[in-house]
């Protein structure tokens, strides 16, 4: 049995959209347990089955709109995300997953489960969809702002070995963000780790613009923290203000209206193509034990999602694959 | 007559689409009359009026893809993008315009045009649509990669007359672009532009994520040149693909394909409103003579634009005004 612990109270709807996952994927994965932090009365409003769930109370929850996370992680211990946190660090569970604010989940990793040996700078790893390769790894989403190039191919090890064991990925591809696909191009860190990427044995495809990021020639995109979070940010809002137009637009006069309710099905199936629900959670690469990070606007299918890669990167091992990598006689990025 | 100098040779369409946009512009315009840089022959067989439109005939094309723009710039001293930039800066005309290669326009302009008298560094302003201010300057868009914040301060001082001059805001407000909105977030790179922008006199509303790229709370976005370079090709990128995704599911199924023709009407006019096409021209700031950069893609309507853009510039005065404040008692961004 894969033991997943689950912070119930994290999250802009939590903890239904949370319990409501849980249950979804305890429907559908038959190898998992999940551990349910979080106030218990709350929780019991939408539990309906507690096969293979419990519950851990905790009295508190770290805001969504926390603005002084490590504050927050030190001092609520009685909180939803520290305490599945405490108890996935004491190897309770195999796997944590958290809808929670991204600063405390970052701070939290760091505090409570520990970077793992020899890994220098743990990196938010979130998926987006890709209309080349299906999927793209794209990180670091925000946890370093900086790093050195030694530790972004670290990175791009543990995203390779990632896209491999868990979206079955054969030889993952890694492509550093950049303004132009040239050599030579970007900032004088872009062009160290250009050449760091093509020392490192992975298979480095080179620059990949931006205007590439959703149809990208590679099933790894990397850059530095800052970077990186503005341009998935980025990616995010140009989605929602065009869904936006759209439909100022497809509801204009009357055949427009007749037209979109024609076409409601075929829209509706393209809404669900670029919504961040459909997009499996997010992981932080390099810790001790491995964490998942879902929107904090996960809605039940979201959770459920967060859930199943959480199972996935427990079955197959991912983090001990890593890990052995690390201190094997070829030093990872090194 | 306000005279405009067009690299007709410069664009992926050119020179077809420049000589057609020309005409337009000049249809539509009283004000200006233009002179056609490129190759005599090529230009006449679109060329159907002769009305306010010159030609001087240059030999030279500087390639689309051209990978080295300082030697370009440097050596092909008969070609179009060259003869046009030398032509202005010795203000034979009052504007120039150009879809050429971005970074042989950049290199052009500080080689030939030159920057304006205190004026540290030129930056690359397009102009994309907003859904809450109608449009956006963003910049800089990559003329250079790194800078200080007092010549980020310089910048926007510019962006801010160029908006209320040409784009007739009232008042326009600044926004840093960054990965939070409180104060405080970002590297430390943005921390000290908050503290300069705010001390800066400008209008200043704080920072705002990339998220909000096509709906801010302001009327100026601004961050160095390789992060906005980064963040609006993201945009155009995921625009473009989106587009493709919206055709590929509306298209599918009989009654898809009925609504879809149904509201053909509605949807031509939402992929006009993403269109770059429909862009005005993005402007370089802060060169002793205003040029026009428009995009490689352009067709003859983005011409147009463009030219209209570098109309209002020369009518409403921006440079000197700029350059006036520049040389005034309080210096700008000091």
């Amino acid at each position: 049995m894969i033991k997943i612990a689950l912070d119930a109270m994290g999250g802009d709807f939590a903890p239904k959209e949370q319990v409501e996952g849980a249950m979804l994927a305890i429907k559908n994965i038959d190898d998992i347990e999940i551990t349910l932090y979080g106030r218990k009365e709350e929780i019991e409003k939408y539990l309906k089955n507690s096969e293979r769930i419990n519950i851990v109370d905790c009295r508190d929850v770290i805001p969504m709109g926390e603005h002084n996370p490590v504050h927050a992680i030190r001092s609520m211990t009685d909180s939803s995300m520290v305490k599945a946190f405490r108890a996935t660090a004491d190897k309770e569970h195999d796997v944590v997953v958290t809808c929670g604010p991204t600063q405390a989940v970052v701070v939290g990793a760091h505090v409570i489960i520990h970077r793992m040996e020899g890994f220098r700078r743990p990196a938010l790893a979130p998926i987006i969809p890709s209309l080349t390769t299906g999927q793209t790894v794209i990180l670091d989403c925000g946890a370093n702002l900086e790093v050195r190039p030694d530790q972004l191919v670290q990175q791009a090890q543990y995203a390779v070995v990632y896209s491999k064991e868990v979206l079955g990925k054969e030889n993952p591809s890694v492509g550093l963000l950049n303004i132009g696909t040239e050599e030579g191009k970007g900032r004088d860190f872009e062009n160290e780790c250009y050449k760091a990427l093509q020392e490192s044995g992975l298979n480095f495809y080179g620059n990949v613009e931006t205007k590439d990021i959703l149809e990208p020639p590679t099933d790894i995109l990397i850059s530095d923290g800052f970077t990186t979070n503005m341009v998935v940010k980025c990616m995010e809002g140009t989605a929602k203000s065009m869904g936006k137009m759209l439909k100022q637009n497809l509801m204009r006069g009357f055949f427009g209206k007749i037209g979109a309710l024609l076409s409601k099905k075929n829209l509706d199936r393209f809404k669900k193509q670029i919504n961040p629900d459909e997009v499996a959670g997010g992981m932080i690469f390099g810790l001790k034990m491995p964490l998942i990070k879902a929107h904090g606007s996960s809605q039940s299918y979201a959770v459920f999602c967060a859930l199943r890669t959480a199972a996935s990167v427990v079955r197959k091992d991912v983090n001990n694959k890593v890990q052995q990598a690390l201190l094997s006689e070829k030093p990872l990025g090194e």
